[in-house]
């Protein structure tokens, strides 16, 4: 980037893929779910946090910067605890002082973002369906929130849910890391090839701060990762053909 | 009930259908809609309200005084504008503070009640449904009030939607404002024989304030409707005999 002048760079640094978490959690400081995933958001570069509930401590929250704030950003993620089968009242609070219609309608300043839902159960997801203890699926009891991407012309992300963390085992926090990690970082949709793409600019990037000999150890997997998807590309071409063949 | 001593006399007060309506708006006094369902609200006896936003301003809300508010009524409605698909986040603050999991699950306290929702849009209802401009229908958006209604065990009432309100014609206002009445007082399900019992009980009691001469004429107009009402009955009679014969 260094043949940029100064000004061209912060536009080219506007439009690379940043994402805004608004946490919205009435008692983060007694979350062990929330403080799991602040501590693993943290790590990621390109990821910041907005603590909803703060805002409202105090003064009057001040609209025109939260706007600016989010324009910055090209997905933005609302994470809370499911309170009474939608988000604690602080979100819905951010909603109707920040989202204005000016902003989302008139000017449509939201227009091709992305909006993520981290959504964290103290009830068994299994209940939220017909049937279920809950009735009702987790799709169905987000939808004003999903018509609000709709209204804003945004990309409505599926809903990361995290479901009774409390329950989980060591091995099963370990991969609702790297999939939360993945869910507010990767490039969507979470297939295959944008999972592994994913993985190998963390390993890439994890190479800068090591010793050489772990730089070499990073470069074997790197490598390996990349030509297993190689193989998986191959074969897809020969699913491709074998199918065109068919018809 | 004057052979009842004063206790039980109370008591059987406390069983009587009444209807507490919660509403939440946080610009009351710049609306039309909210200022005409007061009005006609204020002329029914049995008919309480509670203004959400009034509760924030200032000290800390009772949480316990309003848990025992609630107990006293048979029919609780939500009261509301639209804001993103959703009620304005007083109401759901209130929900979040006040209907604690103690309260609703552990003691079972709105059980057997009704939940009512009312509320205003200010696009046209016609948007909202698949193929839509809004994509869902106000059933799939008020979901999650629904499902605190089955977690409470309470019946869940048709939602009343009040279709841009600015719009309406003076005779399409009092149609609402009837519609409006009987939701908040009348017996459920709206049907026809609930609602002529509701009529009939509403002459009865407008009666007990008139001079002789209109008293007269308003058992007129309450004889013929029972007249009619007492018509349907055998025509339903019959019809119910016809099917029978033919199973």
């Amino acid at each position: 980037m260094k043949r940029f002048p100064l000004k061209v760079k912060r536009i080219l640094k506007r439009f690379k893929m940043k994402t805004l978490i608004l946490i919205s959690h009435p008692k983060l400081a007694d979350s062990a779910t929330q403080e799991f995933l602040k501590t693993a958001g943290k790590s990621q570069a390109n990821v910041d946090f907005e603590y909803i509930d703060d805002l409202y401590k105090g003064t009057k929250i001040d609209v025109i910067q939260q706007q600016r704030q989010l324009t910055k950003y090209s997905r933005i993620i609302f994470q809370f605890p499911m309170y009474w089968y939608s988000s604690p009242a602080s979100l819905k609070q951010y909603m109707d002082d920040v989202f204005t219609r000016k902003f989302v309608v008139a000017d449509h300043l939201l227009r091709n973002k992305e909006l993520g839902i981290v959504v964290t159960l103290g009830d068994a997801e299994a209940e939220f369906q017909a049937g279920g203890g809950e009735h009702f699926t987790i799709s169905e009891l987000l939808r004003p929130f999903e018509a609000f991407a709709n209204k804003a012309g945004m990309t409505y992300l599926k809903p990361f849910v995290v479901n009774q963390f409390g329950y989980l085992e060591e091995d099963q926090k370990e991969l609702l890391l790297v999939n939360y990690l993945q869910y507010v970082s990767a490039v969507m949709p979470l297939n295959l090839d944008n999972r592994e793409k994913w993985l190998v600019d963390r390993l890439t990037k994890m190479k800068q701060e090591k010793s050489e000999a772990d730089q070499q150890k990073l470069n074997l997997i790197i490598g390996s990762i990349e030509a297993q998807q190689d193989q998986i590309d191959d074969l897809k071409v020969n699913i491709k053909m074998i199918r065109d063949q068919e018809e």
